[in-house]
């Protein structure tokens, strides 16, 4: 044993299993620099020994560490200590506030994304660096499952009852309760459950402007806000957003100027998707005021605002909110249960429209699904797998940013966020990205170019790499293959 | 025995259960009218003895024929055939095809429906008469439980698996198998599954129109399309469709010489509400050449298309369409399962439009239900289920309207559907259907005012009596006190 030992004895809970215990006291170990990088971890057999317990124990241990990227597995000698690279990268390029492209021809953006799809569908595909979501192992399959059984059972007509408005009433009652983490104040009764964020953001958008108005979009913005203004034929001007500091607040004070008639900004502050930003607070609270002063509704999505690093909760910028101009809109779908399709929203000073907009567009949604969703999400459960995924998303991030910095051409750049999933990529010498993601199609290797972010040509030397899956020895061949691609496409 | 009976046992098959083909037995006596009107029914029993069942199988039957009202018990004397009253009732007046009225101020219909909801959750309702969906005992709770409990063990990652576009392949297969009895030739590929046939039928409108334009509409029609063209900026030129043969095709033509710029019409043809008529083959055929030769894109709604009276399905308008200029749209709401809030549509011309705006608006549906769907709809049950549902709706409407031409003033007038759960009644002297409505909710009675089937006044002297429950002493009750109702507000 080269590591003193503090714990003899390594307790389960009912919190945890036996190995997780085991392998977060490691974990602990390896971060305060106990165990330091290159060190040989105690043998399996010394680890049954000292902590007493079982050999599939132990191993279950030390594949969680491995899995965590915290340790390697070297032939015929056990376990190391990994090295944390942490090579040092430039974050991507701020923008330049000055320049603020009109609201270009929003029609396009689909086409873009159709094209996109239609190629990812020509080939098969065995790395997913594109879609942005956790890999289904690392969402909670059975509980849901087994609370969707029980919710079957105990509610044994709902599939054929008439529904009722606005959401199922104990969901709403959760997400009330959950809301307060995130600094607002909801009753159960100011929520709407909605089909995904995705129709939230529409009845939003709905509820605040018209066709043919224009609306404030981050740039660069995650392509599914782009298409729903498009879709709307609504038009979306694009504010400078910083890859460390989101939203230039700045910026949109200016383009006010120019853009007087302006009718909605909609922000993803927390973990903006593609940037991975989070607004700092006192941003967000300008935000607030700003729109208030200008009368422009402020509709905020906050898909990833769950998923932090470090397990504190960023407030969401309806909690500055005391007018009602903020609507409020999130999803269980990066979070929880990709399949199930739940988001919800508050519509502030809207919440009448809203309820009518959603009522005509797609009525109520089906309560089944919300039962046991609420059951869960009002479990500690939901807790634990929420510091799980946390966790995970943060090793496999933290992996692609290390091959990122490793193997890509000198001259990349990147900022590392503090959560969620995903990295913005500016590659050096204005390398296209399609090419890159033709390329690395071929290979059967899934990335977003940075051409979908935007309706300008902007981001064309930019990819978004979804960090979602776990990060395995393919995932590093395959995050080889694609430095290689992008050092030959320059 | 008064009944000569002629099959001398009767024989269970796996297809219905020894009660029904009992009850089955007797009904066919009364229909041929070998068991008249007010004559007694053999004892059960007799036709315990008679048909070598047990006790409880012969009663099972008697009070299923009791409950399709072909049977009433009168005490201490047994089972007697119930008289068919069929009291001679004017069918509803024709509308004037020379009246069109202009594309009314359409905002507002969502006030009224605002207005009535919140009065009705002012009032305990112990009688819904207003709800256009059959009882919940009258959809398979049973087998919709077990096939979504088979289809969360079939695919336990499901719910957390990234959602697949357009709709499971499952669901769509069924459909486009069951689309060919309705006279439509579909692939799985040609249909997207929505939430419900409300947002089939938005999706139709977006994909055809924009707002500021005109759509013609049937006059009355369905609160729910007047709101969903509000809620869009669309105005609803209504069109007199008549009670007996549907949208007039004539007034349809006479309304394009003012109005050529009307982008879609929306039609329900089978079994439409309020009015519950079903259009000619011939109109049908008319209908589709008319929008052709005018490029004006035709939306079918046929939400309530499966529920004929005898089994004999209407084709879709679909069905005369070669050009992909009409949109079908449906649901599985009101014949299989309201809890579950499934739809589908296929988009004709407009079909990667239809897809793109499905995919902006609310992505695809989750899979879970649709996989249990599509079980159940792909197997004999689902037939068996319709024929039953078929037979109770007919029946409890039947009653229904016996009640109205019994007890409601004389001169109502009232036209009888061959399908489906409406009945839109004529009160005679212009009697206010909105102090009608207001009066029957004090005594715990819902129904639907004519108003709220128009943006203009013309159905204020209208109920719409939906008959989707069953017809119980209650409701019996509650038709008396509405009858009284009717005559004092006259």
């Amino acid at each position: 044993m080269d590591v003193p030992m503090t714990s003899p004895q390594v307790q389960p809970t009912h919190e945890q299993p036996l190995y997780q215990r085991l392998a977060d006291h490691y974990r602990r170990a390896i971060d305060n620099g106990v165990l330091a990088p290159a060190e040989r971890m105690p043998s399996v057999r010394n680890l049954v020994r000292t902590h007493r317990v079982s050999l599939s124990t132990a191993l279950q241990a030390c594949r969680q560490l491995e899995d965590d990227g915290l340790i390697e597995a070297r032939p015929r000698s056990g376990y190391f200590v990994r090295a944390k690279h942490r090579t040092v990268m430039l974050p991507a390029s701020e923008p330049d506030l000055g320049v603020l492209p009109g609201p270009a021809n929003y029609v396009g953006i689909h086409d873009r994304v159709s094209e996109f799809i239609a190629q990812c569908e020509r080939h098969t595909t065995s790395i997913n660096l594109a879609l942005a979501a956790a890999a289904p192992e690392q969402y909670p399959a059975e509980a849901l499952k087994q609370a969707m059984i029980r919710a079957v059972r105990q509610h044994p007509t709902m599939l054929v009852d008439h529904v009722p408005p606005h959401g199922h009433p104990e969901l709403r009652t959760v997400l009330a309760r959950r809301a307060l983490e995130l600094g607002m104040n909801l009753g159960p009764d100011d929520i709407v459950v909605t089909h995904g964020c995705i129709e939230a953001v529409n009845l939003a958008l709905r509820a605040v402007a018209r066709p043919g108005d224009t609306v404030a979009v981050e740039s660069p913005v995650y392509f599914g806000l782009l298409q729903i203004l498009e879709s709307l034929g609504m038009r979306a001007l694009e504010i400078p957003t910083s890859p460390q500091h989101g939203l230039s607040v700045d910026a949109l004070e200016l383009a006010l100027q120019t853009h007087p008639h302006l009718r909605a900004v909609v922000v993803v502050p927390n973990f903006q998707n593609p940037l991975g930003c989070v607004m700092p607070d006192t941003e967000k609270a300008r935000l607030v005021r700003l729109c208030e002063r200008h009368q422009i509704a402020l509709i905020e999505d906050d898909t990833y605002g769950l998923l932090c690093d470090d397990n504190q909760l960023r407030p969401a910028i309806k909690s500055w909110d005391h007018t009602g101009n903020v609507i409020y809109c999130a999803s269980m779908h990066k979070t929880l249960a990709p399949g199930m399709r739940l988001g919800w929203m508050t519509g502030g000073r809207w919440a009448a429209r809203v309820a009518m907009l959603k009522f005509a567009q797609s009525r109520s949604n089906e309560p089944l699904a919300q039962v046991a969703v609420a059951e869960y999400m009002g479990s500690k459960a939901y807790d634990r797998h929420l510091i799980r995924l946390r966790r995970q998303l943060k090793s496999q991030r933290e992996h692609i940013a290390e091959d990122v910095a490793r193997y890509f051409p000198p001259g990349t750049r990147l900022s590392m966020p503090e959560g969620s999933m995903l990295l913005w990529v500016e590659m050096p010498g204005q390398r296209s990205s399609t090419k890159v993601f033709e390329r690395a199609l071929a290979h059967g290797i899934r990335i977003a170019p940075g051409t979908m972010f935007s309706n300008s040509d902007r981001y064309s030397h930019f990819l978004r790499l979804s960090c979602g899956s776990p990060y395995t020895p393919q995932m590093a061949q395959a995050m080889r293959t694609l430095s290689d691609i992008v050092a030959e496409v320059g």
